[in-house]
């Protein structure tokens, strides 16, 4: 790691991390000559199949690049020209896509505050205003897990679900992280998605090198999607190498162990520091990553040792992210360097 | 290759192949633990270093996902709100983008028709239009190679500039098949590159599994760029996959070895088919395309037998694409069928 | 008229002149204290009622600000996100209104070459490629009258919607001459609006002081408009000093009456100059409009005595448009000076 | 006025009113023949003068149909395509022009919540975040006055500036009521325009019959501004009906007598309702507009009376907004009622 922190291994983000072993197995065997580009390869007709033995029947996969682009055309996807979509502040599509939305899409977003990340399905209500002066909602966007790690119940996205049919809304999940949502959950992938209009399935954040994977749970919506994944820049022309990341992904449901592992290392990590003095953790640790604030002295040693993001900088609070690769020696290291700060 | 053409090579386009073993051999090599992401990494840092070394010590590169998005990314950085782009009618950015220019980001095309791919400096006058009811072209797209597979001397090129000089216009190059109009004209990258305000470097049909490169030669403009292509959804988290292959790329000059190889094969097939009755040899083949007009059952025939394109509905034209893995007893194999079906 | 040119009528645009005296009675009757904002004034309803009378039960009519924003906003209604129009090189949207159908509506043109400023229906099939790569044509766009004077017949007109319906694609009629097509032919409006999904209805070019209405003859298409109106930008607030002209201009026919009479100037003068050595009247009168070639010598003499424009610089052509309010002897003067020139 | 409510004058909006005589007077003016189309009529050079009159000689004005029209391209103008835009919840163009700002412009909102309307320049500190993945804030928006009817100080004008200054961002004012504000201040429009980079000033909402007029205090800013005037579909033809009346409401101070008028009628209301028991008014009155929470039984009584806006559904409040003609005879009537119904 070009790094100025000490270790090569890192709490900063599930995509520091590398490819995982099956999923590179997997590259180098899909490189077996020509094949068919833009998604009528091989690989890709063997994704779509997972798509609809995870999902359904029903359920429709369109292969991405990366998040930001899964979320953008997922949701010009469902919009009208003139749509807006409700959203969290903290959703990754208000503050972590600069502003792909509006410049890409043209989406406004109407804004909910929220202490731990989750929607308040009671807020959407405010911005139903059907007066043409007024921007018009037609999607909810949620994220699960949500940007501040923590995960949506079954029932809580059933009460979402059911303000969005309430009130005319589709519903968009931003699954970057969604593995680790059915690890947490104890659910399969359909669980959650059940709720769903669209949903992105996230790759990167979970083993793979690189890809995303729109699916559509409501057939109603896919009928423009070719042409709109190509406009939207978003279409890779040798496909098979990132549907081959999804199968191998898919397979034995490498998926699940990978999340519940960094799952583990989070709740192992939390186990490790909620007692300490001095160490405040600010959400419930209910997927692959830690928040919590620790003195700014302690902050600015572990810097040192460790790359990992300060998330807020006017409490303080940062953000510990564990990756399918992280060990328990690790975050005992982690843990120890903690202890000695404090 | 998921195929109802009888071989598992193909004609059909220079992405239809997969990674070089080099490459890949970067990709595993690369998959070494946890590193920054989104660029910060040691291997966008020595890709750095290559375009650099590559294009002169003010030129910056900005790797990307795909050739759309390079151009799209490329042209929204160099042009005002308003501004509009001369390019000809076969244009990638007109005909094989979709709509990704305008609905990305807002651009207008001004196109000036062409026989053999080539842009017409003394019809970029034609354009030139002060007036603020008409369209303001403020940059000029060529690509070299051509979408025609044909290739623009350095005069051609000197030509062009000079004419965007004269009406204050940029001049963006892309350079999807750069490395084959080098292997052609046998000069530097930079000989063509000289001539550009941007370009963008093709990697994903020379040998890479997928990513292009932005390179800024005019320092002056690229000011935005971290931003604008966080916005254009082209910024890849774990980037380190993409810089790495093109690190592997530049080494040793992969890039012309394999370049040179498919316009060998190209030269290859002219030299078999052009004396041949009822082939009708389009373009001058001075890359890794042949274009050429059969009698249409020959076609019919060859369409069991090989995947390839048919260029133009109404002429009849076909377009034959080598690839860097393309072999000369493939190219027999396409010759005697050919013969075989005259 | 703030004038470099001796006179102070111009032949330059029908939107020289200024407003009808009957349009300004209605402003100024329509000014009689406090009324709804935003077309749920009575003027707006009236003007409802006037576009159903004249175009059918199922016409609904949206008043906008110009032209425009007419075309804009009645393509963007009808487009998918990703859709294009098929228009001719002359069309107002193509070189006439800066680059808006791309900023404001990310608005793809496919692009037909005319002589006469007609689009010729054989031509759409060149457009018609359903792959994701190539721009996906949607809607058709003409102009009648053309942006060259002339006049699709109604057999045209029944020729365009047929080459439409065969392919799938709306057709718009950009009608910021529409009375003067009218005139000419000698036929109702529906007569031409008849083909149409959607058309403009110009105003302004025909005695208004400002304002054009969106028409949607196709019931299923106007069910965003009003969303899309505002989020254009279009939606008056006072909105019923629009509505309250057009009122007047279909009172009685007001509209058909200016009309003709700029046509039968146009058609005088043309009677006046065509057999003039030295002059060639490039199109056909057929409307308010005559171009011609006049050496050029003739043509900077010209400009000092009247306003007018010339329309292409290659060949030396001029356009001498009639408005409702030119006058036989303003045609007269503009005849001898250019037998006196010649 | 096409009413269920019983009175033909109302306290909905300033634009409900007409246009005032000297206003019509001049549009009646300057309907005299042929002038030219485009701001190129000497109607448009002298509003040029009178913008240089009122702001400096470096102003430079730029008539437009209508506020949000004014509002997305002055903003569009001073940013890059990848910028966005601080401003508060209640903002015109956060909450009134559908999502005006986004579908033309791209333009992400940063939204800063606010009681009174005004922007506190203190939260401004949050959103600046120079990482690529963040929105850039580079403007700030204000209302002067605040669509709730608020009134910054010049020294809080002057502190936002200063907030703007230490942070590379520019200043936009919309000004649909400046002069309401600069009626309010007892100060000229210049000691308002003096903190802007870029203002819009509304002349719709204070006696005019359409047309706001974009200044730029900044001369760097406007280079521009024609081709995006054109762009964004903002260009009257007939633009010497605009700019006729703002000469005639520059004339004599008209706007003053007018917002005054319209303020004092406001004020008054506010002195005659605001012991009322059962009235609470909810913002300080300094401009046209009355702020207050009634009991809802005289909300519904009152609006079988009057035309107003329920501005609030959560809390009841409603909006009372007075304009140029608004009589001190209409306020009593409307007194009388609320008396009445308490």
């Amino acid at each position: 790691m070009s790094t100025n922190a000490q270790h090569n291994f890192a709490f900063a983000s599930d995509n520091y991390s590398g490819v995982h072993p099956a999923i590179m197995d997997a590259l180098i065997s899909a490189n077996n000559g020509h094949d068919k580009a833009y998604v009528y390869d091989s690989h890709s007709q063997a994704l779509a199949e997972h798509i609809k033995q995870t999902f359904g029947e029903q359920a429709v996969g369109y292969p991405v690049f990366n998040g930001t682009g899964a979320n953008v055309l997922g949701l010009s996807a469902i919009l009208p020209r003139f749509g807006a979509v409700i959203c969290t502040n903290h959703a990754h599509i208000n503050n972590d896509e600069s502003i792909a939305p509006q410049y890409v899409a043209g989406i406004k977003l109407l804004v909910i505050d929220s202490d731990d990340g989750k929607l308040d399905p009671q807020k959407i209500r405010h911005f139903i205003r059907p007066s043409e002066h007024h921007p018009q909602a037609r999607a909810v966007y949620i994220s699960q897990t949500t940007e501040l790690g923590t995960c949506y119940s079954l029932d809580e996205l059933a009460n979402i679900r059911q303000a969005c049919d309430e009130f005319g809304l589709y519903l968009y999940i931003d699954g970057a992280r969604l593995s680790n949502a059915a690890a947490h959950l104890g659910c399969r992938l359909v669980d959650i998605a059940q709720f769903a209009d669209v949903l992105s399935l996230g790759g990167t954040k979970n083993g793979m090198m690189m890809g995303e994977c729109l699916v559509f749970l409501n057939p109603k919506l896919d009928k423009d999607i070719l042409h709109l994944r190509k406009s939207s820049m978003q279409l890779a022309s040798k496909m098979r190498f990132i549907s081959a990341q999804f199968v191998a992904w898919f397979k034995q449901e490498l998926w699940l162990s990978l999340a519940k592992h960094s799952n583990d290392m989070a709740s192992y990590l939390y186990s490790q520091i909620k007692d300490l003095d001095g160490v405040v953790i600010t959400q419930k640790v209910q997927s692959n990553a830690v928040f919590a604030i620790l003195p700014p002295d302690v902050v600015t040693k572990l810097h040192d040792d460790f790359h990992f993001y300060d998330w807020n900088d006017e409490t303080g609070e940062i953000r510990l992210m564990m990756s399918f690769d992280t060990t328990k020696e690790q975050v005992d290291e982690l843990v120890e360097k903690i202890k000695a700060y404090l």
